[in-house]
């Protein structure tokens, strides 16, 4: 296996880079490129792998796959069959670069706003230790994942699989927030979160803020979180205080949140009112057009044969992850013939709720030659995941069966 | 919060660090010390804590105690209520100085030799990956987890509540690897598990070998794992392939197993024959004495105020974790003063199966004064856990809720 290079690591700690992160991290949509939500050029085949940034430097170099400071991909093949995905090896995908280290200082002191309710206030991380702890694992999934099969190359970062992972959130429940400070005023549809991250100046913060608005009904399983996997969440994941709207897309799980409001309209962010719309191919987004939010069944093979070597012929394990967005996975099957015929997958490891993935296994015998394995999930609700991607402007949601196939060669 | 150093860290790979480490790491049974099977004297109090070894920096040294070279223990006040215990922050007690790391330059082409089935053979990993994948969380608790609360002070490490964690193992279930080999051999009734440690010289081997015995049963739910948390285990805790029996303590999951024999009798290794036996106090470990093997019910507070600075009065949440070694958690209780009245915990976040721990959390107000807080875990098969330890010589399996009562200030 790989010798791993000493890296120097610090956990929680660092801060972002600076001036060169804060060039490059502006999101397309401040820039008003359009429907992209994401954001850099791809990287070019053969070009050397690029370091870990800073803010993540003691995340697992060799799982990873850089393409800049602000957009990192978990390798496909390093993907294991136990459910977690440790956080060494979590994808990241910043809007904005990440706050200075210095908010980790004191986390406890970290204040969000709660407006839209009854008895609006700020309240401190040590307050939300205070009044009640849940515990949820959760998909966390780029918009974007799945960009990188879009023939049409939007323009984002090409992500293939790498940019999800699934993650275990503790922190309070929004609804008993909400009940504490007397209840949802009346008329509020939408539950706003706004990020603390530092905006550039010279621009229209409306034109870069990372703020996001999901249906007040997602308050039900969302958390105010301070732990993600055992430990105070990281700098780089949204340490101290993070939204986690359990189902959604990444981008919709607010990172140092520090305002959570109730409200009438969905933001007019341009984050939300342009960024992150399924648009037509061609066009730009516009409020018009449907929000990506909430995540679509989707699984994908994650081995054997990933890291581009031959597949020994004979006995193999083919297994992948499943997951159903806002429901739980009813079955997942495999297609060793890129789809003319599937069978049935063994559902392994323990069930981690239906926010979670779910590992598959399908034992099957391969003698030599070349195989398309691919994975369909079928979650509880009877929602079957498509072949065909939905084609649209930002290379969004792509759940193509199709598309995540894997080519192995079998010798 | 507290600003941790830059430390080296080099995942999975680095090498005991020798003569040092092998000269402390001698298991107290090898010496004939009697039925302790841990190793080393307290570190004293006031003592600089002792910096990680080398084979284990990685770890997070902020959330450890380094007792010695081979034993090093969780911080209670850093366990967090996310269930599965992270790999930087998971105990650390080897018999022996973890092997040299060349063992993981090829972990595909480690050999386990399976003996007491009708076909016997040696299978690499590589053979081992391709007859069948499950996924299976467990509490790996050391056997001495506890022994720091017998006021008798019995040799070996006092561990508090520290050495244990709740971990996600993938491997090959050993029935499956037995059903390909043709079945246990009649009148096999253990199943002796291996360690690949490099034996000191000079020594009789079976004085100093890791080798254990359970009953053969147990191999319905145990593993030969190459994966712990999402990623190849690492050699501090067993990799390249770990034997995982679920719900019996530490000594019972053999590192770097080399060999999984069905066998008509215990081994007549040092380490089962006279350690980790439940010897009379005062006495020394002997083959009739009941060996330390299956865990039982128990639970105990992880927060707040287990780091001892005082707690803020008012509404407050109680936290801790409980497992049944064999069975689930049924429930637990909690008490605000010391036992005497308790109240019904809420078990929170996903059940990841009967051998996980489950987290619980019990709201409290708490006004000023001083509070001795207590769980007590009640198991699927109606144990309740004791208030009294069961003395013994060697300072094993310590599920007194009394002993693992919290006492906290609150101002």
């Amino acid at each position: 296996m790989r010798e791993e290079p000493i890296v120097l690591r610090r956990r929680h700690m660092l801060a972002g880079s600076g001036a060169a992160l804060a060039a490059a991290g502006l999101a397309s949509w401040s820039r008003g490129a359009g429907a992209a939500g994401d954001t850099p050029a791809p990287v070019p085949t053969g070009a050397a792998p690029k370091p870990l940034p800073a803010y993540v430097s003691w995340k697992d170099p060799g799982s990873l796959i850089v393409h800049s400071g602000t957009t990192i991909e978990t390798k496909r093949s390093v993907f294991g069959t136990s459910v977690v995905t440790p956080a060494e090896q979590l994808y990241i995908r910043n809007n904005l670069p990440a706050p200075d280290a210095s908010i980790l200082s004191d986390r406890d002191a970290w204040e969000v706003a709660i407006e839209g309710v009854k008895s609006p206030r700020k309240l401190a991380l040590r307050d939300l230790k205070r009044m009640g702890i849940e515990t949820t694992a959760m998909v966390l999934q780029c918009s974007g994942n799945g960009r990188g099969y879009f023939p049409s190359k939007p323009s984002g970062t090409p992500w293939q699989v790498g940019a999800a992972g699934c993650v275990m959130w503790s922190g309070v429940p929004v609804r008993w927030v909400v009940e504490a400070l007397g209840g949802v005023l009346g008329g509020m549809s939408y539950m706003t979160g706004t990020g603390g991250e530092k905006l550039p100046e010279g621009l229209d913060p409306k034109s870069v803020i990372v703020e996001r608005s999901v249906p007040a009904a997602a308050m039900a399983d969302a958390l105010l979180a301070w732990e993600m996997n055992g430990v105070p969440i990281s700098l780089a994941h949204g340490g101290p205080l993070r939204l986690i709207v359990p189902g959604y897309t990444g981008v919709n799980n607010i990172k140092y949140v520090k305002r959570l409001a109730f409200t009438a309209q969905e933001t007019d962010a341009r984050i939300m009112s342009h960024g992150y719309r399924l648009s037509p191919p061609g066009a730009k987004g516009d409020p018009t057009q449907p929000s990506v939010q909430e995540m679509s069944v989707k699984s994908w093979i994650n081995g054997p044969g990933t890291d581009g070597k031959p597949v020994a012929a004979g006995d193999t394990q083919i297994h992948g992850v499943a997951f159903g967005g806002l429901n739980a996975i009813a079955k997942v099957e495999v297609s060793l013939d890129g789809g003319k015929t599937w069978a049935q997958a063994r559902l392994v490891g323990p069930d981690l709720g239906r926010y979670a993935w779910r590992q598959f296994v399908l034992a099957a015998r391969l003698p030599a030659g070349t195989y398309t394995l691919a994975s369909r999930a079928i979650d509880t609700a009877g929602n079957v995941q498509p072949e065909q991607r939905s084609e649209n402007a930002g290379g969004y949601n792509n759940t193509s069966w199709a598309d995540h196939a894997v080519k192995v060669s079998v010798a």
